[in-house]
């Protein structure tokens, strides 16, 4: 073969064997969405009472079932007794000082999955303290925002993260994109997946990363849609693993917003409309949203 | 009279003792409903952080008041100032080791209705320990599924009750007829009633047993109808006995449930029919949802 | 000129200035609504776990963004962090005890906006305590139903204020007009604004006083309206002054209601049309809302 055939080769190669991994992805997430809604699993959650019912209903919508608890040994029980467990630290009350560090300690050690939701990190002591703890009980999952991915990157001090938060409250002033290196860091050192929710969304596994499309401008107009995808997740990650799960939670979420904008008014039917997308969407449809694969 | 005749006669007469008492019931639905929309009664709520916001809405959409508070002084004066009190142990934080006995006290000593609704009964020591107080401070009424009926009786050492607790997280794994005896043994010591949640909804005083039927399979798709049932019991006990509050709960919870699944394309969609077929129930329609009366 | 003259030429000299005055509010609104929904400003809120989300949801749905925070360092850092803050006092926890001090008193040293809703005044120590001490922290708007207000400036020893509250719960046991002494009163104290909800609104800064229509007989029948009102109230004082923040916010909200109530069949579709209202309502729509302005 000539060098232009040999590269032509290569080429299509790769592009088969990219074709090859987004099939197995496909078949992976029609897998999991299958399962979830045949087994009912249940997956507790600590997480912040901003947000918690919706985190609740998202849970419940595509076949999970879902428990919330703040106390420090009802937290161990529940983290046990379920099949993952999602923590948010959105809104932190005193007993977490006692709450996450132990149910952070339970999961590692019982090498349960978990999700955690950074949310805010850098406004206060013990959301930053706990945070910082939890590098070495490696969430099986972080999902946040650019900039929450960032800030906790760097306060991990991997590669790719912020010495500086640019978290504004709970809301993202950085760019999916350029959290990914951060993203990519923290999913190597958790040996687990890293989700990024914006526009377009990212997730990967420290080896490749997926670009998820769909959504909807909505979901930046209601509060939760970040907390019931980690939520979402935190179910499916009960039956496969942490990089399908987080790709499966963001896949099933860009669907039904972009379903959901298509039949709402304003934010508040969108949010009921957002429900009812969440529970229709067959597993189909959910592994053919749109995505792109890239090797790291 | 021959034997025969004598059977029939009674046979005859149990029927129409039965329908007697059916109409006589539903007299009371009927007074109970009207009462509530003519004098807006107010229900405090020491209640979960997951669904308070729905259990408010579905008190105020059936003409209640609600108020809900977390600490043991204001816990007090509610109890006190309202007229039946709704007491769910669904999140528990520290400050309910005061707030939970002091409110019962109160309650006990006050002669006022209050209203218990035992979640997740066997997850942790507060809980386990304030439930386990709450037999001797005996609630009016006590409202759950299967499995925390089956385990509460179980804890308060009575007939029909499970010494290990089937509650999985907020989910029950036992059946609403399994959970009869054990309602049955609840309602006599508290000489109260009993509203056990499922396909067919039980209810009890301990000497009949009330089915109803109705409702919804989005019932379980949303998180919260079982806890705003015990909310909208609360409002009613304000009224009328506890027996025809949890039957009169349970009857508009089946018929709103009912009616608002044939407008809903998903769970979003159902709770907000939901709460609009609770707000327009009529008292008539709510005392003839499905109903079947058996004697102890 | 006669007398009559004279008089006539006041009061056309009156209308005239009425008008004028009408016309350059009308303007702030229109500056406001626009300035908001162009710069996305976040304010901070301390809520109570009943209506946290709705507050979230309508501060989102007018172009604002949302923070809620429980613990003492973290209400610090957000109090600096935002323009403005919102603290309301609904449900009260133990660790409130340092959180609202510290909050309302970086308030006061930043000379940052806050806005103080004071919920059922009068039923718990820490609730009172707490509000007592904000009298010297000045909140620049109060948000309140007529029997808050009232409460609130008894406990304040203002004009006006009624020395026992009547208070009912969450609820109102007097009419707006019965408060508006009072409102004046705390709103020359605070050198703000103060807004009492009912169903005509009053909004006053304490020389003018400015009724607003509309809204929706549904208000009552949800829980939270008028914390959200407060939510977005803080919005607005982020971009304006707390008069005009305050009129906008029950302006937005009595425009909302009354379109809301329009399409909804009960409480449950009213909440839902609500939110899409108030994200679809433009700043000429908003500033022309019928109000009728007094001047003290």
């Amino acid at each position: 073969m000539t060098p232009l055939e040999l590269e032509l080769g290569n080429a299509s190669g790769r592009i088969y064997m990219m074709q090859a991994r987004k099939l197995e992805i496909q078949n992976q997430i029609i897998q999991a969405v299958d399962l979830v809604k045949k087994t009912n699993p249940m997956a507790g959650s600590i997480t912040n009472t901003v947000t918690i019912n919706f985190v609740a209903n998202a849970q419940i919508a595509i076949g999970g079932s879902a428990a919330m608890v703040f106390m420090p040994d009802e937290a161990e029980t529940l983290s046990k007794m379920g099949a993952a467990t999602y923590v948010n630290v959105g809104t932190i009350i005193p007993v977490y000082d006692e709450t996450l560090p132990r149910v952070a300690e339970t999961l590692y050690k019982e090498g349960k999955p978990w999700i955690l939701d950074p949310v805010a990190v850098g406004i206060g002591d013990l959301r930053e303290r706990v945070l910082r703890q939890f590098k070495f009980r490696k969430p099986s999952i972080i999902r946040g925002n650019a900039s929450e991915i960032l800030a906790l990157a760097g306060l991990w001090e991997l590669e790719g993260g912020t010495g500086k938060s640019n978290v504004r409250g709970v809301d993202s002033t950085d760019s999916v994109i350029d959290a990914m290196d951060a993203a990519i860091a923290l999913a190597k050192w958790t040996n687990g997946a890293v989700a990024v929710s914006g526009e377009t969304d990212l997730v990967t596994d420290g080896s490749i990363v997926v670009l998820s499309y769909g959504g909807s401008h909505f979901m930046d107009k209601i509060t939760g849609s970040g907390c019931a995808l980690g939520g979402v997740i935190a179910i499916y990650s009960t039956v496969t693993s942490p990089f399908i799960a987080a790709l499966t939670g963001t896949a099933v979420f860009n669907l039904a917003g972009n379903r959901a904008e298509k039949v709402s008014g304003g934010p508040g039917s969108f949010q009921v409309a957002f429900l009812d997308e969440l529970y229709n969407a067959t597993a189909y449809d959910i592994a053919n949203n749109p995505l792109d694969i890239k090797e790291v």
